[in-house]
């Protein structure tokens, strides 16, 4: 049984050598909270240990990010980050790595005018396009972690003693990104191979369509001409595997653009720019939202939907079955990097142009062209549960059971 | 008698108002520690609320910068930080103002190769020229306060109980900023102004030389024509008043470049780029230090002076008596902010170009032709002691006492 700070240091670890895998020579972008300290010190040492020529930390502070949101006038939201993306932009250029530390209280943003949250999302996503690009397309490595803040903690965990709360989301993190494991490289390595064989199976079978039924959902969606079905282990532009997310647990492609027809509803709260958006169910024609209902969070729902033109379209579909470790531990953890690995879900927003054969050679309007959704923001929300089945439906129109009941159906 | 919260709220009250003077639609740039972010929280909202546009927290974290000095490839010292510097003179160009709240610990770069040092401050002082020289030349508004880290109050109170040191270190700050007062704006006014009287003098009577004596110092300095006695209360470049450190006990002006002549010794360590230097004497021809020795420090003092061609040559002079608030609190600060401001002193490297008449105006060339030294750097260190006699000598050769004893001569 290791320590706590046997744990930690298991965990930076994996950030280093399994998320990021930093080359010599190479230059770490970290992006984290300052609460994270802890964690950032032991990732930024393992990074030069392992021949990283920079390490350059950009902390922020959700006091000073929720202070702004509450006092500065409004144009201080139209004003695009230009320097940092343009840094940002030049180092992934360079080919630096990206590792993000979240930690951000769910509720962050509770009670924040609605225009204010999408005025600087549009503004900081159009400054940071090209960045962004560059990540999902793989063109350099990237990695996101979690570190468990008081605020989310309290969250997860409402009914412990506040003292309690930090810890438990601690053991839950270290078990679900297998950092209570003596050797956490190597059992990494087993679980990514697992997922890639159902990827090779997904992926040998070419299905035209999916189909989607629970309870409130009966969608189907059609998939673009040559989607390959991946894992978040990835192979940057110079050849170099990362993972991008610690955890994972899906294999995910992307849906062709205008191909998704009915209805879908939520299964777990999504934390979009500091709210709450629960419990809602989108209707869909041609690929795009054309109705939508929420319990919580409408306004927030909406201002996502009208972002831009791709953001009332799907970019991603993933497939996590419902025996799963997150899925199982039944922590609702109100943050996308967990919640998305305990269950099946939906982006709105971009593809990533690596889910499409010779994808991230190609343009952004070649990707169009191919039916791959174009857009500043790239949202998942869940939609899985224990009662879901999905079927694959082939190119002469045979039905093959792909769920059951929320897991892999025998034949996968 | 207020509360710590209050005392930490006026102390945030002063660093707004008082220090950077926050003009409506304005933005702040805030350079800090992540350790004080107790107090940058309370700026950040407190510039908000005065009318700030945005407030940039740009922090760092001295763990991570010894990390890099440990670990990294010598390589990484040579590279400019290009996007911040760049970003901080479009700032500087466009008006905003510059709050750095200093915290580090003394010793953070102890045992560190000095090269590794001198690389990194001529490469980010090289990048950073623009930015600093709208800062010396007051075109903006730019402010310093003190954060008491654990690491510094151990350094500054050694010998008390470790649990009590922040607290002790607390105590001396805040009655040093007069944030223990019920009107701390108040009282910085009436300090200002009895300071500015100072100046008056000093600057009517137009010395031509000053003539330093005291145990291991007996050292002449011409000022130039033109020179200004000056406090830290400034007008930046679009009229708007300014204190550009708090606390402050000081008057100043610029020495003539090539006036320094005889020898001098420190009275205090000085910290710089995280290593001591203590016990040191430079001796000076023509305005140039032409030998030196330290008890500590020597290769940090060696390298400081080797920096450029003006680190060499004294840039300010600035009187402060024996009889001053910081003084009598008797504590060794290790920081220049509250050391300089505790003794007189004097400054290797670059002159204020305010410290001239007209000098805001000139460029550098000519500022140079005024006698006014040109460096990437300007490093305080303190010479003042309770035996310390200054006399002036006038253009026609009389000589009229300035300071007996430590402490300012009854006639001024």
């Amino acid at each position: 049984m290791l320590d706590f700070k046997q744990k930690l240091e298991n965990y930076a670890l994996l950030a280093v050598k399994i998320g990021i895998n930093i080359q010599p020579g190479q230059t770490l972008v970290i992006n984290a909270d300052i609460v994270s300290a802890e964690l950032v010190r032991l990732i930024v040492r393992q990074a030069y240990e392992a021949g990283a020529k920079l390490v350059k930390v950009n902390y922020s502070d959700e006091f000073v990010t929720r202070t702004r949101y509450e006092l500065a006038p409004s144009e201080s939201f139209l004003e695009p980050p230009k320097w940092q993306a343009d840094e940002l932009e030049d180092l992934a250029r360079k080919g630096a790595a990206f590792l993000s530390v979240v930690s951000a209280n769910p509720d962050l943003l509770n009670g924040i005018e609605a225009s204010r949250i999408a005025d600087n999302q549009r503004t900081a996503g159009t400054a940071m396009a090209p960045y962004r690009e560059m990540m999902m397309a793989n063109h350099v490595s990237w990695s996101i972690v979690a570190y468990p803040s008081t605020t989310w903690a309290a969250k997860v965990f409402p009914d412990a003693a506040p003292e309690a709360q930090v810890d438990l989301l601690w053991d839950a993190i270290f078990k679900a990104v297998r950092a209570d494991q003596e050797n956490p490289v190597e059992a990494w390595s087993n679980h990514l191979a697992g997922l890639k064989q159902r990827c090779d199976i997904l992926n040998e079978r070419k299905y035209r369509k999916l189909h989607f039924t629970a309870a409130g959902t009966d969608l189907t969606l059609e998939l673009p001409e040559g989607h390959i079905w991946c894992q978040a282990g990835a192979v940057n532009g110079r050849g170099i595997p990362f993972l991008a997310n610690i955890p994972t647990e899906e294999v995910f492609t992307a849906p062709l653009k205008t191909g998704a027809s009915g209805k879908v509803s939520s299964t777990k709260p999504l934390s979009y720019g500091g709210n709450i958006i629960d419990k809602f169910t989108l209707t869909l024609e041609n690929g795009k939202v054309t109705d939508f209902t929420a319990e919580t969070g409408q306004e927030a729902l909406a201002s996502l939907l009208a972002m831009d033109e791709g953001s009332a379209y799907f970019g991603e579909v993933a497939l996590v079955p419902f025996h799963s470790p997150i899925s199982e531990s039944g922590i609702l953890y109100y943050t996308t990097l967990y919640d998305e690995n305990a269950s099946c879900h939906l982006a709105l927003g971009a593809a990533y142009a690596f889910t499409l054969q010779d994808g991230i050679a190609m343009t952004k309007e070649q990707l169009a062209g191919h039916g791959m959704n174009q857009s500043l923001t790239h949202v998942d929300f869940m939609m899985g549960s224990p009662e879901m089945n999905i079927d694959g439906i082939t190119d002469d129109g045979n039905t093959e059971p792909i769920f059951r009941a929320g897991n892999w159906a025998s034949s996968i």
